[in-house]
């Protein structure tokens, strides 16, 4: 029991699905944890786990029965890491270790998926008891065991401290060829190549840049689901024919992580009923708030970010099942058209660039995002930085995030990822499949609100004129909003004096 | 001057171009105004226009100094109704009111574009310094000058007091047609017919409705410029052209007042350069908030108002004009193609019907919006009532909402406007041109996000089976969110142990 006595190097609060697979993976790395959570069947099953796993070897993992035990385990300055559930929550954690006598110097590091503005608080509110830190996490629960991508952000003197272990139990990517280098085996942690952690900013950077990484991760998987149902219902194909779809697409552009496990999902069977399980699952989506967020900060800082909120609206009007099944036996859609086999096969190459497209603007309007945010915060994100540690470890990982690495390498400067060469050129050269697959979804009544709202991101991005010159005369009619032409300087103001018959404008004097 | 010490009906605080018409609108329904306002010139005006339009009759509207006296003019339980910008100013004004000396039991309306919630706040701040109400108004100058569209909401005693004054200034329909009966003469309001003011609710309610109409007029407003779009940039067509085609369209489904003035806006020509007026407004769009609320307010609810939020999208884009410009020199489009004249006539029409069919999705949208939002605040709101008050007054009027009025009437717990027999027919009927329009747009390389984000909202919702299998099965995959099945009682969850070759699910315990 001598070792039990010894002093740890970290101390982790809140031992859920997330907060067990991170203090495993800092085991792994070497780190001595000592381990609290109000629910004390968590921190037994936890050393139960590290002396299954650590087999010879001395304890990694220590129980503590309270916040002041914890404490009194760490040097000091200590360091202490949080993963509970956002919210109320954290700062429950962080009043009790005020009460169990925290001290100024001691880091708190808070790995939740807290909304951003709340990290700002919570930095201004804990100064001078202890530093508040935040580092977003993404990876699920396989990530947290063997890799995560980590964004942390806050006072850079804690980021000094905490830089070297973030570095060790982060995903690493092969700096070649800009692939994840993996393992999956307790006790192996891959030690070579390019940790998935890099200081993102000033406190609330780090959550944001979290929260657009899930906002496109939305975009994302409904891009493929979008794909998935026009091959299912449009073209009639079975689970089993899209994933062999979907594999053959991951191999190529499309290879990602949410491109391997939705050909996973396609091809799992239903033990219970022998069907697919796709056939089985209810189609009504969850969330967790993430996506929500991203969209409500893209209108709140006016970036055009539709594709990931329409994704959020299609998770919304999924959990509409009852109401959806009522209104189908009402509402027509056109009569079904089939398709002989080449037309069929010409249709999934048109979804594929559909796909591809559709997620180079999803990408596009997160990034610029991130940049819109970015400059009202004076964060100064560094984007290429960002693309990089979302290459492993992460839920979006792919070898697209390769290519956006590159093209802020080529010019940090960027406007929009649409611009870079190369994301121009492959555009360029499959838009015309992207808008036929789009125009035949159309016709046939299948919803494909994320490619038609990714492509309307094109179109409107690469329109000289919108059609908001007489939108702006419309708000000029009938609220005297004024209007700015183009013949004259920015920013001066025009106003007409409309009258319609009958409404003569000598009755409104102003 | 005897006249001029004489107590008046009503205080009126803040005199801008709403304040001013509202104030004056009172005055010709036969009700005596004191007036305020921070800037004295707006005070001197009002009264300089009073004296020009009541002729030989005696003044109507009385100049106060201070808030002191404009409290002095009234009689007790005083009335006083406030046009002042949203936010802090309405704080203002009340504190200003308070040390003033306003009673308990005298009656503040603020008839701002106020947050919803900030009037919640400030009903529950200002119980027993006096009775905070609210009235939201649409209609601009004119509406507010001859009848506005108004939307009352709080105290019901308050309402009682109110109810009179607000029904002898709104708007008023002809029961028979359900059009509206319009005098724009100063000294002769409108005396027969419904007026278009009516209880929503508690506080709070009526300018979550005003709110919802805002958002819709944002969509209305962008589908008519997309449609204006397609025919100047696809179909070469000259705003002359189209200012035709619109007039056109006013007299038959699509009737409405934003029609009516998107074509007056079309035929108006620049008297500087001799050029259509709108080929020299810059293509840059405003936006005073009201439509981001709602967009914001569509997440948080969980209401795929997706069409709303589209148009406030498209004017963040169109804001970003010179990345535009420049975007449009690099980013390429498919080739132009060129109609006949049949061709081109078939393509107008679609549009038409486009049109028409993405309208009633908007408006299903925001219908949906408050049910949902009704629902969580337990506003208990009448939709038919609504309906009718929006009929005239409002941006939106049109003989539309007497369709809607009838499609409430005849069954109020209508789950959605889509599945009204009425529109469920006429989507029946007009969605081969609505596909047809935006498959040509969307191959001609010309935005449409607010049709096709309505036909994606239509489509979705008739859908009994959406991809959201799928992407619940992802969502199990990387981070055991679980899944309902289409089998098993909604609300049991269940989980699959997924794995990945190299990755065995046995090194992720649960």
């Amino acid at each position: 029991m001598a070792q039990e006595n010894s002093m740890c190097d970290i101390g982790f609060i809140g031992l859920g699905v997330m907060g067990k697979n991170l203090t495993l993976n800092l085991a792994d790395n070497g780190y001595k944890i000592a381990c609290f959570d109000l629910d004390q069947a968590k921190v037994d099953a936890i050393i139960e786990q590290d002396n299954e796993e650590r087999g010879e070897q001395p304890p990694r993992v220590f129980a503590c029965r309270s916040y002041t035990e914890l404490l009194s385990r760490l040097a000091k300055p200590r360091l202490i890491v949080l993963s509970v559930p956002a919210g109320e929550p954290v700062d429950h954690v962080c009043r009790h270790l005020i009460n169990a006598g925290i001290g100024a110097d001691d880091i708190v590091v808070d790995t939740g998926n807290s909304l951003w503005t709340d990290s700002l608080e919570r930095e201004a509110n804990y100064k001078g008891k202890f530093i508040f830190f935040s580092t977003a996490v993404s990876g699920g629960e396989v990530g947290a065991r063997f890799g995560p991508s980590l964004m942390p952000s806050g006072d850079p003197y804690a980021w000094t401290r905490i830089e070297s272990v973030w570095k060790d139990i982060a995903a690493k990517v092969d700096p070649k060829t800009g692939k994840p280098i993996e393992s999956f085996t307790p006790g192996k942690p891959v030690k070579e190549g390019e940790p998935c952690a890099t200081y993102i900013g000033p406190i609330g950077a780090g959550h944001y840049v979290k929260m657009v990484h899930n906002g496109i991760e939305y975009a994302d998987m409904q891009l493929i689901c979008e794909a998935y149902q026009i091959m299912r219902t449009g073209l009639d194909m079975s689970p089993a024919d899209i994933a062999a779809v979907f594999r053959q697409w991951n191999q190529g552009l499309l290879n990602s992580y949410l491109m391997e496990i939705s050909a996973e999902v396609l091809a799992m069977m239903d033990s219970e009923t022998g069907q697919p399980l796709v056939d089985v699952i209810l189609d009504r989506a969850g969330q967790k708030g993430t996506g929500l967020w991203t969209a409500v900060g893209a209108l709140q800082v006016g970036s055009p970010a539709q594709t990931i909120t329409q994704a959020v609206f299609a998770r919304s009007i999924s959990s509409l099942k009852s109401e959806r099944v009522a209104a189908s036996e009402v509402l027509e859609g056109p009569a079904k058209a089939s398709l002989n086999q080449e037309e069929k096969a010409a249709a999934i190459e048109a979804l594929h660039d559909a796909l591809y497209c559709s997620k180079i603007c999803a990408y596009a309007q997160g990034f610029q995002l991130m940049e819109m945010a970015s400059k009202e915060q004076g964060w100064k994100l560094d984007f290429a930085g960002i693309a990089k540690i979302w290459r492993a470890g992460c839920i979006i990982r792919a070898s697209f995030l390769q290519s956006i690495t590159e093209a802020y390498e080529q010019n940090e400067g960027l406007a929009n990822l649409l611009l870079a060469p190369y994301f121009a050129q492959q555009i360029t050269r499959y838009q015309g499949n992207w808008r036929r697959a789009i125009a035949n979804a159309t016709l046939m009544g299948i919803p494909c609100g994320g490619f038609s709202s990714a492509l309307n991101y094109y179109d409107s991005y690469r329109s000289a004129v919108l059609p908001a010159n007489l939108l702006q005369g419309q708000r000029d009619y009938f609220g005297a909003h004024t209007f700015e032409r183009t013949d004259k300087p920015l920013g001066k103001k025009f106003h007409v004096e409309w009258s319609l018959p009958g409404r003569p404008q000598v009755a409104i004097k102003r």
